[in-house]
């Protein structure tokens, strides 16, 4: 089943322990987009400005990326500046420069009308929820956010909640928006927001998938590990490539059985983990298949128990 | 096969935000103990002043615990008072008093000399050292220690670390340790002092083993998950309960495979998933075998796929 998503594409200045790269391809639609172009087809929905050429483009097209819902227009693209110096779990944003953001419109071309999945990748609640709105017969939503639209846009992040089948936000963005310091009660009340499912990403731990509708005796939590990394390059996209693998691998499924789930959260942490191999979108693009599988049995490998 | 374990018997005072508890029984020796009495015979080496009674004595005696190697002396028993309030993963020490531990002399009972299994719990590494020195023909040997010893008493920590088969610290402690801020590298520095074996507790996202000698092909490392508790009444002693399940479930094993060394880690879990559930030693004090047993199915449920 194809996938739309919305949400920034756009250009990283970003600075690591490990050196500094500027202005590289990034945006959360184009780490989502590259990694779930590995498990089904993708459409994206962004804008750009006139700073994105053909060599951009190129990067979409190379992974069969639709790119027709990528508006072009005068001024610059998307950008944003950070470092990860002290701490690579968790950026220092310097700039971010929502340039032709401001002004965005979405609209859905009608060669994406089809489209079973649906992903609101990491923008204005105020955006999410107008794609939303065009593309009601869609059979599977998910969506991100972060703590700025959740202390300040939380009446439209809260309307964006109420369209989600799942939500995918990391433990402080949990804690925030489900009023609660521990884990479990705060993820409950988050999908007391509106979906019924929710993965909480633990950055270099893993994460953990909650259902809201499976009893606690059946298994209503599910840990995926993080892998232990020796050199973490870059974890730009990590939290959106993440997304790309679990929701990619989804919507490649005929049917969305607990174990589908399951092995879903795991093709999620081994997106994230290519992602941190390389700045920016470096290793998304050199990545293939079988490297995709082999580091899938590497995972399961790393918890598993006879 | 028994184990000898030395480290405190002490009396914690503990604020967290489910309440508080003035004076209930602790120390690292004790919440070891308790644990792994699930697993295996367990002795104790410790020194209690006159305030440690019948009482506390009988807590040890109702899981079976021998505690002839707990000396009696004038004074006051070992005394820590601290506080969860704003962060349940990270204690707050108010008041550290050694009192009869600032003197003590570990003998080692005759009758605890055949044990085969001996674990260091954190403690001063002198007396670690000398502990380890009195018995020289134990099997395997696995220790803990803390940040105040890694930062102010390296040279000591040395000495006990090329004595050990096994040490169990936190992200942190390993980070110091290995003088480097990458968990991989950092375990692998670790692991060139001394330990073949390094267990990194993750607190509530569980833990990781590492292997120096087991080449990364072959799973050289595993993780073991946190079970995301919704309640978390007071995490004192959480890591001495895991390393009590891990070593515990170790010494009664006939033969220490790769996947022994697994199950040892989610029996660590387990245990340190149940320490939180109540004050102090009190839920290991009600706990049941059947009730491990039916935890280690739900951790192992938490991360299977098929």
């Amino acid at each position: 089943m194809a996938i739309t998503v919305v949400g920034s594409v756009a250009f990283d200045s970003i600075e690591t322990p490990a050196g500094r790269r500027e202005r590289c391809l990034g945006g959360a639609a184009t780490y989502f987009s590259l990694s779930a172009s590995f498990f089904t087809d993708v459409r994206v929905i962004a804008v750009v400005g006139e700073d994105f050429g053909s060599n951009q483009e190129a990067v979409f097209h190379a992974r069969d990326i639709d790119t027709q819902g990528i508006e072009r227009t005068t001024g610059k693209s998307f950008f944003w500046e950070g470092s990860y110096l002290d701490n690579l779990n968790e950026a220092k944003t310097h700039t971010t420069d929502l340039n032709v953001f401001a002004a965005f419109e979405p609209k859905i071309p009608v060669a994406y009308r089809d489209s079973e999945f649906l992903f609101l990748a990491n923008i204005d609640p105020v955006l999410q929820r107008r794609v939303r709105e065009q593309m009601p017969d869609v059979r599977l939503v998910a969506g991100d956010t972060m703590n700025y639209w959740i202390k300040d846009h939380r009446d439209a992040l809260l309307l964006v909640l109420k369209g989600l089948d799942i939500l995918l936000i990391n433990d402080t963005e949990t804690r925030v928006l489900g009023g609660n310091k521990n884990l479990v009660q705060a993820a409950r009340a988050v999908m007391a927001l509106g979906p019924e499912t929710l993965v909480v990403k633990h950055g270099e731990y893993g994460a953990t998938l909650f259902h809201s509708t499976t009893p606690k005796s059946k298994g209503a939590e599910f840990r995926a590990p993080g892998l232990p990394l020796e050199v973490v390059v870059d974890p730009t996209g990590a939290g959106d490539s993440f997304a790309g693998g679990f929701f990619g691998y989804l919507a490649s499924q005929p049917e969305l059985t607990p174990a589908v789930y399951r092995r879903a959260m795991f093709y999620g942490s081994v997106m994230g983990s290519f992602a941190c191999e390389r700045f920016g979108t470096e290793r998304l693009q050199s990545l293939t298949r079988k490297e995709i599988d082999d580091r899938f049995i590497l995972f399961r490998e790393l918890t598993h128990i006879d």
